[in-house]
């Protein structure tokens, strides 16, 4: 297995944006490679991680026509769904790509164009994978969600402000995030008095619509020092599924697909919860960082929501989670969140990431799709 | 690098089926883990192959759910599009998921439901892979496939009849195959007076619009004899791109991504042309045949049409090429085909593919998508 490095990294501006997911993915791949100092010659393999371009505006074929933009053709590509989860998918197709010893250096651009279209048209789009007799009884990804953060409140004896001090902390660290959709402060009465969506979750434990796109690339370790003078390495990576009929799981407070993809992840890092030192965890609702947080080994079940009320997954905490803002704060462009989940990471462990910095050798990046249905986990090292 | 075995296959009936994509993935995945006598559990990497479920039915989403219908939970699952050649594309990251050394056991399920939207909404969807302003000025990929075709012949001095013939040929293949959407014998003469399309290509140049499906279970060659007293391996596998914008290839005739895809799959694999005994070509549109032949360096430039005049690339000829009946007489359900083509070649090269068979060691399979602006090309050898 070939060792793979990651030399350059990149995302636009994320938010509400006029240029189309062609336009999009041509900036942020453009960009990563000028980041990088590689010419669009050297890239053999280019893939676009999107859910949806399609649905969303018309137009599929889009790896294809952004070889074109970037004047990467004849590099192979080839598009990566995993719906919402669709980037970390991408991260783990350009590993796969480079580490099978196929690649010499690998393009991923992930993006997703969106708020063109209302909020109710976007999730439909988004609610199409689900199961379609649990939709039909009105259990979408919010309701699931809401039934979640109920049961767990009542499991564990946790507060319902709890939930509301993530949507705060991760408000508060997009503020350095210069590619954020919402750079604001927002104070837990907001959160609390926002309207409700679904009980107990309101507005603002809940991601928005986002445009916007991130790239990476990525090439051997064995050939990294030629393009770079710091990398970072994937020295872990897994990917796993849950059920795609959400009420079949045994206990709807753990997302076997975390649990499952962690593991390969460790494993083949050889590292542990322990080891980690900066995570980037996917808070589309404000009660699925608690989830991810407990499922990645961090806390213990059914603890995760102490560690955010005392302040150990803030910035300046002992474990800090979603340095980047995270989805909340940042935006959730489906197919371009877990590669900027990579990047955040990628700058974290380079000593890169300028107001955001923490103090990280080893960090963890967790992409979810669906309710849980599918799950990458990546690991990073930075070598300097 | 890991060599990749392929342990099992299968493939539905093509044609107008009732099932939905869901259904018709299941079907195909559920026939190839008992055609390799290997359980559900055993699976880790479960890939899809599908341009467009999400257009045509509303539903994304689906890895997820056919790891449901598999009870694959939790193996790992993607969907993988190139458009047309998305198939193609899965087998691509089907090999690299096990080349890699991440996967032991990956499923690879290709599939498309098309034929309950009328012939204009499922073209629609096809025509979105292409350039906007060149659709706009009504080339589509019909449009381009008969300008193309009139160059051809006029370049050439090919006559219009070697164009027909490659759907006769392909036709009578299509008899011995039972999966084959239409199983009928077509005369030159039917072919050449059938309605014009695109001029010089008439209806009987095209391939059908097809529901249908096909999978492949493959492992690391190192393990394949535990599974399997025969099985093929994958010597070699390469992918690359053409102009998005049609109109910026130099020559017309030829297909840059089939050049550039095979050439990596030869020298991976240690062969060249000469040593190809049996090939699965997209014959998507009958022109497509001749073009693929010449690129994959089967024929000089040119001279791709008088080896169908004179026999060469039938069954019982020197290099038989669409055993099948290819996609013009066994159908063309998008995200299935190179899958399919893969599975024929499969089962040539064991000397398992019944009336069809002929005398095959090593055979190669070539997927385009779009106007060959996306190719696979794939190597197999038998092993007994």
């Amino acid at each position: 297995m070939e060792r793979v490095a990651i030399i350059g990294a990149s995302m636009t501006q994320f938010g509400q944006r006029e240029e189309w997911i062609r336009g999009l993915l041509a900036e942020a791949g453009g960009a990563c490679l000028r980041d990088a100092g590689v010419s669009a010659d050297a890239v053999d393999h280019l893939y676009v991680s999107n859910m949806a371009s399609g649905e969303f505006e018309g137009q599929t074929g889009v790896p294809n026509a952004l070889a074109h933009d970037l004047s990467a053709v004849p590099a192979y590509t080839a598009r990566i769904d995993q719906t919402s989860s669709s980037g970390g998918a991408g991260v783990y197709a350009a590993w796969q790509s480079v580490a099978s010893g196929a690649s010499e250096m690998t393009l991923l651009v992930g993006g997703e164009k969106m708020t063109h279209r209302s909020t109710s048209e976007a999730t439909d789009v988004i609610a199409s994978l689900t199961h379609p007799v649990e939709y039909k009884h009105g259990l979408t990804l919010p309701s699931f969600a809401g039934l979640t953060a109920r049961h767990y409140l009542d499991t564990y004896d946790a507060p319902r402000e709890s939930l509301g001090k993530v949507a705060v902390k991760n408000h508060r660290n997009g503020i350095d995030n210069p590619h954020a959709q919402f750079r604001k402060e927002v104070d837990l009465d907001t959160v609390l008095d926002s309207p409700i969506v679904a009980d107990p979750l309101r507005l603002y434990d809940f991601c928005p619509i986002t445009d916007g796109s991130a790239a990476l690339l990525l090439c051997p370790e064995s050939v990294a020092r030629e393009y770079a003078d710091d990398y970072a390495v994937i020295t872990g990576i897994g990917g796993a599924t849950d059920t795609h009929v959400v009420h079949e799981r045994a206990d709807p407070t753990t997302m076997g697909g975390v649990v499952n993809s962690a593991e390969v992840a460790y494993e083949m890092a050889d590292v542990g919860p322990d080891d980690i030192d900066v995570a980037e965890l996917h808070d589309m609702f404000t009660i699925l960082e608690f989830l991810q947080s407990e499922d990645l080994g961090f806390f213990e079940k059914g603890e995760g929501w102490k560690a955010v009320e005392e302040g150990v997954t803030d910035r300046d905490g002992e474990l800090p989670i979603n340095t980047s803002g995270g989805l909340k704060s940042k935006g959730h462009p489906l197919g371009a969140s877990g590669v900027a989940q990579v990047y955040e990471i990628y700058k974290q462990v380079l000593g890169d990431a300028g107001p955001r910095q923490v103090d990280a050798e080893t960090g963890l990046a967790c992409n979810v799709g669906g309710f849980g249905n599918c799950v990458t986990t990546a690991i990073l090292e930075g070598r300097q």
